[in-house]
């Protein structure tokens, strides 16, 4: 099965825009046991979009064309038309549609634009994909392989098949929901060579050092089982095993696992902060935290679960050093003898801001985000990490990049995995 | 003058390298007032590389075509001998290149293994573009357009021209290198058509409506310029200007500035969060945020940006209702009898968060972000914003979305938005 991916627009061939979308398709797709064999990015152009997705068709003879941007409401969006004219398809007014996007607007307090009139339409021989999260919906047309083109290299095979074709919004939330909850689907369906695909998910350890650990197992597998090593996110790893045989995967899986388990904190699609959910919420724990220089994230990352109010009851964006002290309590002449961004006041942050808001766990988190405020002594990523429970304190000391975005999500990551491993543990 | 890249690589389709290559150069060429009109990314594959080449310079007619990666020494690299193919040409080995590059690895300890012999080699019709920063060098091929592929929907032309095909490698220093040192000058040696662009950057406003206000300036440039509208991350919307006038760029700026006024934030590659850091250090203000369901994002947010302990000093995240009360001094009552989510919480949030930690402005957020806890009356996605600045206290209600990210997400946008149209008319 071949699939081919069309992304439209000027801002990505200028580079105003990285191809996201096309590489979380190709990601999903593999999560799949999929792969993407030919992907076009062309501009906002209604040739361009009729002749690649001839080309696609044809040259390439992709079973299913994902094509994503150009359904919005305004003039440059014109993968509709191109679809239409294609497909030798007409349109017309949904009423229904167009009252129902009417009704949304009325509720985030814009009169609708009549231009918004463009996406209430339906076609005649495709199907509208729903839109769950945004107006424009996709469109879904299926097509008979009956002709072909000859490739100056490339062999010409005879078969029939029929070819689906997928158009997709731009907007990545619109984009990921629709390709979820329809494309992949429909793309699964007809999926006959279908490999079983899982994942461990690792935090807190090099992609070498893993590889290390297992390259008897990868090696005596290779025959029969694919053991790749994804860096997702930072300081993340995911183990993936793909293979046709189902139950090799789960063997593969219960001898790698005991090997790094102390790295290991999930499997497929857990999320770290999932992950703790579920520990605090079985051990019926409360939490609250006092940042500086993450300034709420972690808290942020916290409360990204559903129903985190039952553990999380919230804490202190402690910045300025004033906040550190009147609002969490830490004594100023600690922070005068070791620092504001020292163990002590990391641990002072973590049992203080417990107390105050009666938790059982408190973090405190202090350091240096950057780009400034370095010094020889306490460089730009030097950052404490402070964690209160059972009247015990743990401290981390961590020396992280030059970079201050980098240094503040790589701190709620360490952050969280410090935190799962104490409770593991207890 | 049309200009095509063609990026190789299984791993750029799979989505597990993201594509900043094809970025990067399209953003190079931009900046030299030039645009990239097609981009393939094909498997490491023989027979894909030559017809893509074959492709664009027949369908796309384009006078530059870029390929990057499949230069290495590994077998998997096959970029060179389909080039050689397809000029019909030879190669061989190039003992010169040879002793350097043996020379260089004397120099760096290593022992140079016979792999490299694949990357000294020369070719006879072409000219091999040098590398200063690795091995492998590139490729340049001329080739005159003779001869026409007839698009489906696209216009046959008869023109006569020289096409230029450069093979560069992908590893980003090498390839940057390369382009910019010979492909780049190359090109502009060519280039007798420069283009401008400008970005007028909103948010708080959809795609539609923008473009209904300036529709009458759309269609009276049309024929000299390019307005495109791109949607980027949520509610934020970029008017993007291109033209080869750079005079006409500038008044149409200052045309269309003044009917959306109220949603410009800033121009090109200005950050929301920069643009309020700038009018508070101007005005010297200090802020101070107590967040509920957004539970820190606010703050992290507006310490995104180095130097924002001057304006920042911290606040509470409030995501219980005991802390709401105990942490940020709101009554119970207040509670009891508008609920937590109701514009009297958020304006007390506001201004208690403001009066507690001794800050100009005060920020008070709460709302039900989702996916539980909503009601008739109180839906998922009800969110108000409060801010307190000098006695005032500016409340905004909002319905947002079913959708818990969102919600959060959006809240924060939309309450840096109202933070910097009351600074900015203050």
């Amino acid at each position: 099965m071949k699939i081919g991916i069309i992304t439209i627009g000027n801002e990505l061939l200028s580079g105003f825009t990285l191809d996201r979308n096309a590489a979380w398709i190709g990601q999903q797709l593999l999560s799949a046991g999929m792969k993407v064999d030919i992907h076009h990015t062309i501009p906002d152009d209604f040739a361009d979009i009729y002749d690649t997705l001839e080309y696609q068709w044809s040259r390439w003879e992709c079973d299913h064309i994902i094509v994503t941007g150009g359904l919005g409401p305004t003039v440059d969006d014109i993968t509709v038309s191109a679809f239409i004219e294609y497909f030798d398809d007409t349109d017309k007014f949904d009423k229904d549609y167009w009252d129902q996007l009417s009704d949304r607007f009325k509720k985030l307090n814009f009169k609708m634009p009549n231009l918004n009139k463009n996406q209430a339409f339906k076609v005649k021989k495709g199907n509208m994909i729903p839109n769950k999260v945004g107006s424009a919906r996709g469109l879904h047309y299926t097509k008979e392989h009956a002709s072909f083109f000859k490739g100056v290299k490339a062999m010409v095979k005879k078969t029939s098949k029929v070819v689906n074709f997928y158009a997709l919004p731009g907007v990545p939330k619109e984009m990921k929901s629709m390709f979820t909850n329809y494309v992949l689907p429909e793309i699964e369906k007809t999926n006959l060579n279908k490999v079983v695909c899982k994942s461990i998910r690792t935090t807190g350890v090099p992609e070498s050092i893993l590889q290390e650990k297992i390259t008897d197992i990868i090696d005596s597998n290779k025959d029969n089982c694919d053991i790749a090593f994804l860096p997702h996110r930072m300081l993340g790893v995911d183990i993936r095993i793909t293979s046709k045989n189902a139950k090799l995967v789960d063997e593969l899986i219960n001898t790698i696992v005991p090997r790094i388990k102390k790295y290991v904190y999930g499997f497929d699609k857990d999320k770290l902060e999932q992950v703790i959910a579920d520990l605090l919420l079985k051990s019926n724990l409360t939490v609250s935290t006092a940042e500086s220089c993450t300034s709420g994230l972690l808290a942020a990352r916290l409360t990204d679960v559903p129903g985190s109010s039952k553990y999380f009851k919230g804490g202190s964006v402690c910045y300025s050093n004033e906040l550190k002290i009147n609002d969490v309590g830490v004594k100023s002449d600690l922070i005068e003898r070791y620092g504001a961004v020292s163990e002590e006041v990391a641990g002072a942050l973590a049992k203080n801001i417990a107390n105050k808001n009666n938790t059982d766990i408190g973090i405190g988190i202090t350091g240096i985000a950057g780009p400034d405020g370095g010094s020889e002594k306490k460089p730009v990523g030097l950052v404490f990490v402070g964690i209160f429970y059972q009247n015990n304190l743990y401290i981390k000391k961590y020396n992280l990049t030059p970079d201050r975005i980098t240094n503040r999500e790589l701190t709620v990551i360490l952050c969280l995995n410090e935190i799962r491993k104490i409770l593991r543990n207890s």
